[in-house]
């Protein structure tokens, strides 16, 4: 291994050319007082060093860091497992890229939480910050505010705390969902939940029962499937155990439907035949499950192009219009049928 | 919403205070040259605005940003298809949470990517970068070397180009699956590989060839799957359609083989039975397919946080000794069984 050159800094200059460190700045900086004898013996000797003025030096004069900020409040092991994320963080990039900025990535433990938000909002690097995964009771948009850090919720408006929002609705994904069902002649369909303190899980299972309400039909189970594979599949083998059996179950997102596909099949239930199944989110493999999965398709990547767009506007403008994207919609696959005996 | 407040600069507090920015800096850099009366005008001046010296401005003094960088270069929209990226982040931001530092995300097309490390270089906004998704002639290793920034690779150390490498072996999973195949009678087993141009898929693939030799077996057939559901489907379809058929595939990821098991049953091929299937990654999905898939498991999450660990010692030390993590280690499921007719 090569050992790594040490970087040049405004320290070498100055030694070099004989001068104090805020000379090389001033030369740099185009400002007054220095003598076009000193000042060439400045370029020349940053030229000879290879030093440059950084963009952070530049941007500190300017307030600026050229960054936006993105916390996310999971234990780390649990990220790597939501395609949402990925997804999302490609969105906000295709965004910054374009413009020559970073997204400066944290991830933090709830404790930790309000103070990786103190320490990016004193250390100034980042011009401001996405809120994701909305919380009931979410301490972060009142922090934020108190920070006077520029801030987009992404999610709820209702809940955004009186900062910009930039949300997706998933509700008529879920109403499309149990209607599509209740006229496949489906009278007893479960709901596999996402983690309670989460608002758009709660939004979900709000949209399912209404649906329900809506359809005429009784309430059904509810489980908490955590949005893992793994919780998905602890999920769907409870409510195959139920009696009388659900005939349907809405899963809030692909990853725990998928692996309800293959805890039934693995039970002996045929999928749709006696279990039909509903996602959410069409991940890539959503359509290459067998049977493919009945799931709704939300565009997670435009929605973390916005998302970082619209925090431009924030931190330019102090402030930016509450955006609605395109509600999700539902796609059928083969994944939901009659239900049984019908 | 509300508008976000303007946040304070040094100019506040030197005109606040009656002095130049440079004062400011001396004030709270203890620096010598300011009379007592006047050290306590700034201080309290900086206390009135809410200012405070930034992270970014004392990082600069000393030469550090503070974070980590990592360049992805592939197309925004294929990011959020590889689970890979979003476990290793993980495993890189363990590491750094703890030391309070961030990572610098930067997705770049191929044709900007050299000038991304350059502006990340020139922009001192990283103290370092990892380079994944090593590449066949890949240019990243001489281009940080040339612009003096630390580096490690994450990947095969035959090509890293002189910088330190952490890297995690995959051939003898491949190798295991060929022979565990081999033993259960498979003689026409099937490549589905990861692009050409990536080294790690050209290894997988001299890994499965390799094996074949050993175990006395002819070559098979090779398709580019690309790593992604789709591509996995479309060459299992293409596979499934040759004469002879394979009766064996070994894939290059889970993401690829998950849709090839779902292709095979949908064409009405049984799944162990008249095709075995064998991914790569084993992905949290893996276990929870109909039947379930035999595949190689590789601690992502550990490579991202020795990676990060091993940049620090580049960054801190100028070198770091070369790792090689624990190789991946096939895990037997469902999705493997004697080869038809035996």
């Amino acid at each position: 291994m090569a050992a790594a050159g040490k970087r040049p800094t405004i320290a070498d200059v100055a030694r070099l050319a004989g001068v104090s460190p805020s000379a090389v700045s001033f030369a740099f900086n185009n400002r007054p007082g220095l003598s076009d004898e000193t000042r060439a013996r400045i370029l020349s000797a940053a030229e000879r060093v290879g030093w440059q003025p950084s963009r952070t030096a530049r941007a500190l004069s300017r307030g600026r860091a050229g960054a936006l900020g993105l916390v996310l409040t999971r234990e780390p092991e649990l990220i790597g497992a939501d395609p949402f994320f990925s997804t999302f963080i490609a969105g906000v990039e295709s965004v910054l890229t374009a413009r020559g900025h970073g997204l400066m990535l944290n991830v933090a433990a709830p404790a930790q939480e309000a103070a990786t938000y103190r320490r990016l909002a004193a250390d100034r690097r980042v011009d401001g910050v996405l809120i994701t995964d909305l919380r009931v009771g979410d301490p972060r948009p009142a922090l934020v505010t108190a920070l006077r850090m520029p801030a987009v919720v992404v999610g709820d408006r209702e809940f955004c705390g009186g900062l910009c929002s930039v949300d997706l609705d998933d509700r008529p994904a879920f109403a499309e969902a149990v209607d599509h069902l209740a006229r496949l002649g489906h009278r007893r369909i479960a709901h596999v939940a996402g983690p309670a303190e989460f608002r758009h899980a709660q939004r979900r299972r709000e949209a399912w029962a209404a649906a329900l309400t809506a359809a005429g039909l009784p309430q059904g189970p509810v489980l908490t499937g955590g949005f893992s594979a793994e919780g998905g599949a602890r999920a769907t083998r409870e409510l195959l155990a139920l009696t009388p059996r659900p005939t349907a179950v809405v899963y809030a997102n692909d990853l725990s439907a998928i692996a309800g596909i293959a805890v039934a099949q693995e039970a002996g239930f045929a999928v749709p035949g006696d279990l039909s199944v509903v996602g959410y989110d069409d991940t890539p493999l959503a359509a290459y499950t067998h049977p493919r999965l009945t799931t709704a398709r939300a565009d997670i990547h435009r929605w973390g192009a916005v998302a970082a767009q619209t925090l431009h506007t924030v931190i330019e403008r102090g402030t930016a219009p509450h955006v609605a994207l395109d509600p999700s919609t539902l796609t059928l696959r083969e994944s939901t049928g009659p239900a049984p005996g019908r």
